[in-house]
């Protein structure tokens, strides 16, 4: 066997492992019974040592390197799979296993004080274990980077969204932060002007909730014989190959939550259904990363959902599954709902022109914390400060502030810029298709997904990780990522421009 | 590290990639969608590989071999442990990998094909791949008697329940096949003298079977923190170690199979969930086999929930479950309802009395057709003549006869007598239970169920698989292994004997 093709078969059982862990671990949050905890940890830690032994076993450095010399590897996809071979492996064995373990071990005792730090609002308590990790991230930065020939933050950026570089997001950043506290003023002023939306009155009973969700997710063009939608604490896509499982939880006073939430994941969920076929267990068939992931779901939930167009279908099938009437129920008033905004601390409950506020402080306070120029213990007040400059208001307490994220405790550094890149992604993409496609708004205003989906399958989801992120966008919108059409976005949607 | 401990840590790892198998194919039947059933198949052979690699590593007889002169292989525990790695190990390195291959891939074959022979009543289209199916298992049998140093069909036995032999399974079967036409004429005569059962009128709700039967397993100590049950088209007792999942399937018109379904799971699952709780990842932890196995989800089914104490209790809550009253749902009743005797030709639909035949038909015919003595081509015949012996009644064609189950197909030769053998250990382990706690019976009268766990917690549970079947039964129950009580069961509840 030739070792290009002894590369994929290992590849091939890696993404089987990992398929599996992905459906361990959505079971683990939808399904398992709590006494399991103990058991599936074990189970998901060793499936997860076996996936990292594959990649880096002692042959791979060899096969890696015989396999480029191989002369059919002008195929362009066969030598894009082996770039991801050698970037996922360069990864993987970049960093010594004591530091992995270590850095592991640190983010599991941060993120389980974490949750007590948050609730109660104890900063200092937490600061050891967190500098502890950040120092663990800032060690594997600086290995990485030395590996791959990235700069320590670019090394971790490049673990989640491959490709992308401090020196690509910095001038896109500058160009949302030196507009938004502007943008922010006019909209909450043409805000004011417009009647303040009617309340919906539940109860919104769960099993209506979801049979609409079911609903909205066969229309955007979710495939149910390779997915479904479950409940969990926390809603997330994951699931494995031909089996994406999405989830969302229900509110019986307010179904927006989760509809919204299903949307989102189905925007996920899509991208992973639409993967090349021909490659769905090789590293090039995989989601490019997480920037061009979060454009998905948000192009979906953000830019097509929230729309006027889509909102005018949705309105009489959310008449018909909660038996509503009246004018609180119709489009002008759903979409005036859906468009709020109000600058707040949370970022998970932030609206589409607030939050880029939040992605910017963390990005800024994160890339100056893994260069050392900002030392952990004056986090609370730089956070601050932050959010004060670009939203105008001055959070309480740190529970509100630095404590409310996951990330940092969980040892997810280089990761919050992508939640921005996606969103700006999303709308410099949709802008393309309905340029392209003419009649796609019009479409959506009838539930019709097709046309943006025909759209979308050949120029993102089926070219995997086949090209960098911004080939991707290029190629798709004809220039390369930049603010601007977002923004136009939001001057049109929140201050009604043409 | 000692080698002991290398082996320990080793076992834990394969426990975790089975716990990981557990749950997929729980998964696989329950939850998945159909489209990633072929990524599905993929993961679980993936999986199947790694642990069958882990056992079969090259430094695995060096390690057995040295950690068997370890000082400390005295503790009894310990030296069954390592008894058991070697077990394992031996039954896995036995086979060469391409008639693992060989093996696997004809069972494959075959079982797809199956379902549509049995369906068409095609045995002569299913014989070719039956006879591969055949003599690959006779070439196991072969290698593996040979590397364990036992007779052919006892090394297949020893595969699914580990000590049993041919010559000690003999002169019980002989035992039951002498009763057994004597046995069932009486029966039929005593039967035919009682009141028919009265219908029970539906339908009744799925929800309301659910409930009922969720709260049944609790009555019976199934931990719901360590556990749950769900839906699937085949029930059965799966999951993973603290995570023992079971499944039934409803029927609005019929509580009674979907109830009874899950009190037999329930059975597997107490088991499952009573094993040592320092051992639950070695091999000395593990369930003793599929004859203990069985005997728990009969015990639990057939002595306990069939006995006329338990209906008495089960009765009310039926009443309140379905809304339903009158004499059909009074205890008596429901009782010759549970306890009614026909003899059939589905061994499935079989009821206590006429089970056995089933299965002394099936193991008289496989161990002919392993040793070769008998004829795949004239299996036909031979199972119809085995049926019409014990049972009198001659099936009108082989989809009722020899095609009606899984297991030759599936490659599954030496798995049928644990079925009955099951059914006797039960029997005589409850017989011993009630003689130690002669409460029990009245205990089970008042759903109390808590005399019975706590006399098979420590006597067959923790046992795990510290000591063989035999030395269980005979500890708990101060005989060996016979039919007698069994057979004396049969007696008192069908004939009405003291």
């Amino acid at each position: 066997m030739q070792p290009y093709q002894m590369l994929e078969q290992r590849f091939a059982r890696i993404n089987d492992v990992e398929g599996a862990l992905g459906i361990l671990n959505w079971d683990n949050d939808t399904m398992m019974p709590a006494g399991a905890a103990g058991q599936r940890a074990g189970q998901v830690a060793t499936l997860s040592v076996i996936a990292h032994e594959l990649l880096t076993a002692p042959e791979m450095p060899e096969l890696l390197s015989r396999a480029g010399a191989e002369a059919d590897g002008r195929d362009p996809w066969r030598a894009a799979n082996l770039a991801e071979m050698r970037r996922l492996h360069a990864h993987a064995s970049a960093v010594p296993a004591d530091l992995v373990e270590a850095a592991s071990r640190a983010a599991s005792h941060c993120e389980r004080a974490w949750r007590g730090a948050r609730a109660e609002n104890d900063f200092e308590g937490l600061l050891p274990l967190l500098r502890e990790v950040l120092e663990r991230q800032r060690d594997i930065a600086a290995v990485k980077g030395e590996a791959l020939g990235l700069a320590p933050y670019d090394a971790l950026l490049d673990q989640f969204d491959p490709g992308n570089r401090q020196a690509l997001i910095d001038p896109v950043f500058a160009e949302l932060r030196a507009g938004l506290p502007g943008l922010l003023g006019a909209v909450m002023e043409h805000q004011s002007r417009l009647p303040a939306p009617l309340p919906l009155e539940g109860p919104f009973p769960t099993a209506m909730q979801k049979a609409l969700a079911e609903r909205l997710m066969l229309a955007l063009g979710f495939d149910p014989g390779r997915g479904r939608l479950d409940v969990s604490t926390h809603p997330f896509c994951g699931g494995a190959t031909d089996d994406v499982r999405i989830t969302t939880r229900y509110d019986e006073a307010d179904f927006a939550g989760a509809l919204m939430g299903v949307l989102h994941e189905t925007g996920h969920a899509l991208y992973e259904q639409g993967r090349p076929h021909d490659w769905l267990a090789q590293p090039a068939g995989r989601a490019r990363g997480m920037t061009m992931h979060e454009s998905q779901s948000l192009l979906i939930e953000m830019q097509a959902c929230r729309s006027r167009d889509f909102v005018t279908w949705l309105a009489p099938l959310l008449r018909q599954a909660f038996g509503a009437a009246g004018p609180a129920w119709e489009p002008d008033n759903l979409y005036r709902r859906l468009t709020r905004v109000a600058p707040g601390f949370i970022r998970v409950d932030a609206d589409e022109v607030t939050y880029p506020a939040h992605v910017l402080v963390r990005y800024d306070l994160e890339t100056r914390l893994i260069a050392g120029t900002l030392d952990l213990s004056d986090l609370p007040e730089a956070f601050d400060a932050g959010i004060a400059g670009l939203l105008g208001i001055v959070a309480p307490d740190d529970r509100r502030g630095c404590l409310q994220d996951i990330h940092w405790p969980a040892g997810l550094w280089g990761y919050f810029p992508t939640y921005t890149l996606g969103a700006i992604t999303a709308a410099q993409l949709f802008d393309a298709a309905c340029v392209h496609e003419p009649a796609l708004p019009g479409c959506l205003s009838r539930g019709d997904f097709a046309p943006l989906l025909r759209w979308l399958r050949p120029r993102v989801h089926e070219r995997g990780s086949s090209a960098t992120t911004s080939e991707i966008v290029r190629e798709a919108t004809g220039r390369p990522l930049s603010a601007t059409t977002y923004q136009r976005h939001l001057r049109r949607r929140y201050l009604g421009e043409a």
